[in-house]
């Protein structure tokens, strides 16, 4: 028997989910999670299904097709818990990374990373521990930048890789590099975005008082930090914190909210609709 | 056209979507939300869909009931939003009272609230600015605490009542009541629960010094405060709160609480499985 | 005997918790409650007290101002529960206001209202039943802000007012305004702050896809919800609210974080330290 | 210049305050934090200073002891941010080591670990990892049991420790070492207690349907799971979690509960008033 998850999206109208519900019959399964929703904003129709079959891939894709097709539907069929292969780049703050990594050996993560990218040496040993393989090309004016994301870009081929996580990278991507990891590449956000912009965003927050203090995790887009937001916390402060105190408390909150945007996303639990991310929980 | 809400519990089995979105298309039916679980612990299935259609209750019922009397499906259709018809009990204390009516007027809370009965006066004047009539019959012992139940009682059978809710009514109800009600009363109990059982939970919450107090919203059964929990919320204190400060703190959180399980029930988001509940939000 | 609260604010030094405390024996003064803190951002030292005396107010003033000269701080002395002489400006929503007048009626809020102005007499009757007097000024050009304003001005001396609350007034105070009120008007601003800006907020935020939303109260400035923030809340939201559910979500969050606000106002817990503030909780 | 913390206890009375800031202005000292409370409960007086001085241990310690002396107070002298000596006591999970281990190294946590002794190898590696020697001795009955004891009171001896942590060590001390180490070991218990007692309380959580999980981080005394209360936090759930994903959140709220207790006592934040804690946070 196998578990698989299957996720669509198309235009809203009456009948799709009899019509999928339908297929899924036909192909002998039974449905064990489903969630859907239809976007008020974009008229689009999205739905989650977990499905047991004793049915082969190919079987069950043809009993699904004549639905697919004639909705016109974006989907996607994986088998339920499968290790989404992911690429993670970071620079010398650990504390993202060693969730990540903590996490996916304590079987609560489902990825496997065939490789951490930095622009710094600093978290060989803390890969090494658990056994991911490291490399370290630092990026110090445009060509070794380039050099890092040409590196990026044959990794993401040569692994397979289906998720890019910035766990921390420092450095800003080219928009081609955006672009070409559109909606696949995770980057998390200190502070409160939207919120405070630019350079030293904890100092800022810690001149205005703010009494909350959070993470946004998002989909890499171009256009810096304004990319569809998939989870967001906040932690309260008060006056007596330092900028640095802000800065460790923010860094708990950075890991966690990383950590779970990466989970939902390799559980395939995380689609968009616009500008707007839906999250199947 | 007309926006139904249907909600329905069987056997889990395959087949049981497909069948039931057959009868939404057969009626004309187009489905704007779906929430639907499986309960590994009961082997029951739960489902809540909200489904516009020009068809009229009965022609939709027609529809509906090959299937759910195929699957023996235990199942309601209600009208997205129609006020639920509510009894409120209550005894002195205020701010539960004043929570579900100040939201009712404002239009967040699908109530419709014919009476409030208290064991005590207190709260005339406020139910008096908002129109809702209100009883009062004091109980001093077991003859009075009858009378008080009958009243209870009858008023439910007079406006028809669908949900009685004790917003900090201080009388435990007799074991017939709570049989009687089994289902449709819901309770708001201070502090944490389970936790602190008997009297004054707020006292013993202050002497082991308690992080954190709360509230829980659960469904009356004669086993006191055990009844499956609706709605948990907790707030954070710390050691310089007094025990009577710990109570006002945890009366926001017994309005706030007892509200939001009020309004999930009336938009019939709260299904029983066993011991435990089911809210599809 | 009577329950002072001491607050005081001067250049941080050696010595000033001996001198304060050495006062405070002199007066026959037993501290029941102390906090403080030394801004490293502004080199200020601030101070809050409680303390019990037999002694009179002069006395104990006498007592105190060889300390308070000496450091050349700004202080002052309350008696401990003393409601504060509050101004409330409304429009047409209800939620803060009601908040408001049920915990002032409830003993929990150390306020008393003698007025409520509105540009609307939308809550007029709301007022009326917490038996406080209301006056309603449309505003609609120039000149009846004008006026309106004025009574504001007139409203503050007659009744001697030490707050004035804006309760989602929604006109923008004249900077005039502002600057007479600086430190003594509390705002409470909608959506997420510093964050979304302008018109509709919510609006944005649904469009954004935001996964949480709140309130943060704040000192009025003539820039424009710029003023140092004195409490925020947020509150778990998903994708499948809409732009007017974000609306009554965030309505909560506006009305507990205001109260909280003017409630730790009303106790001398609020101090100003440039644009930051320190809440002694 | 050394950075101080002093913490002292007696009985509460006029006086107390001055007469400290006396003794910390003779030795030239500067206060830059200061807490303090009175309980109402017990009648006694608690007080947390850090004072910057010039002047060393000795001459501090001399110009405190009058007061000290006058007041009988308990009290202890330290420098800020001193490593505590710490020994961590683990079984097989691994969440809360992790977690302890890789803030010690980020500098997030001022304690130093010499010894890591558990029940069993699984660890070896994570300790290792971070250069943390770890000793592992089976407890299979009375026997193990009590040497696996006798290695902590003479690991505790050896190490000079200060803070024995309970990272979810799965065996029951005996009384005898429970009473040895009163007021210095800290243990993390899942769910939320006061709450759900026995075995496994997850799996009771999940059967009662409850909405939030947690947990607390409470000293240790022979009363098993009844010492006062450092620290709790919970989290939502839902009831479509399992009980094994319930204990994976609750691992979550476990680590972090535990770190933060750890943190607290490490910084002389955390005071005993009978059954209950006073945190100086």
């Amino acid at each position: 028997i196998t578990h698989w998850v299957l996720t669509l999206v198309c235009a809203d109208g009456p009948g799709i989910v009899h019509a999928i519900s339908g297929a899924v019959v036909a192909a002998g399964g039974n449905i064990t999670e489903s969630q859907q929703f239809s976007s008020a904003d974009t008229g689009r129709f999205f739905m989650r299904l977990q499905v047991e079959t004793t049915t082969g891939r190919e079987e069950f894709e043809s009993a699904l097709r004549p639905v697919t097709e004639r909705y016109d539907m974006t989907w996607q069929l994986d088998v339920v818990g499968r290790p989404l292969r992911t690429l993670v780049l970071a620079s010398t703050a650990a504390h993202c990374l060693n969730d990540l990594l903590f996490r996916q050996r304590a079987g609560q993560l489902p990825v496997e990373i065939p490789l951490v990218l930095s622009n710094h040496g600093t978290l060989r040993d803390l890969a090494g521990f658990y056994g991911v393989p490291f490399e370290s090309i630092p990026v110090t004016d445009a060509a070794s930048k380039a050099l890092f994301e040409e590196r990026v870009v044959q990794a993401v081929e040569e692994h397979t890789i289906e998720l890019v996580v910035l766990a921390r990278y420092m450095q800003i991507l080219s928009p081609e590099l955006c672009e070409r990891l559109s909606g696949r590449a995770i980057n998390i956000h200190h502070s409160f975005l939207p919120g405070f912009k630019g350079a030293n965003p904890y100092k800022q927050a810690h001149a205005r008082g703010v009494k909350l203090i959070g993470a946004t995790a998002h989909f890499v887009t171009s256009d810096l930090d304004e990319g569809p937001i998939i989870e967001q916390n906040v932690v309260r402060v008060d006056h007596s914190r330092s900028a640095s105190e802000l800065v460790a408390i923010g860094q708990d909150e950075e890991s966690r909210t990383l950590t779970q945007a990466v989970k939902w996303f390799a559980e395939d639990r995380v689609l968009l609709d616009g500008a707007r991310t839906i999250i199947f929980r």
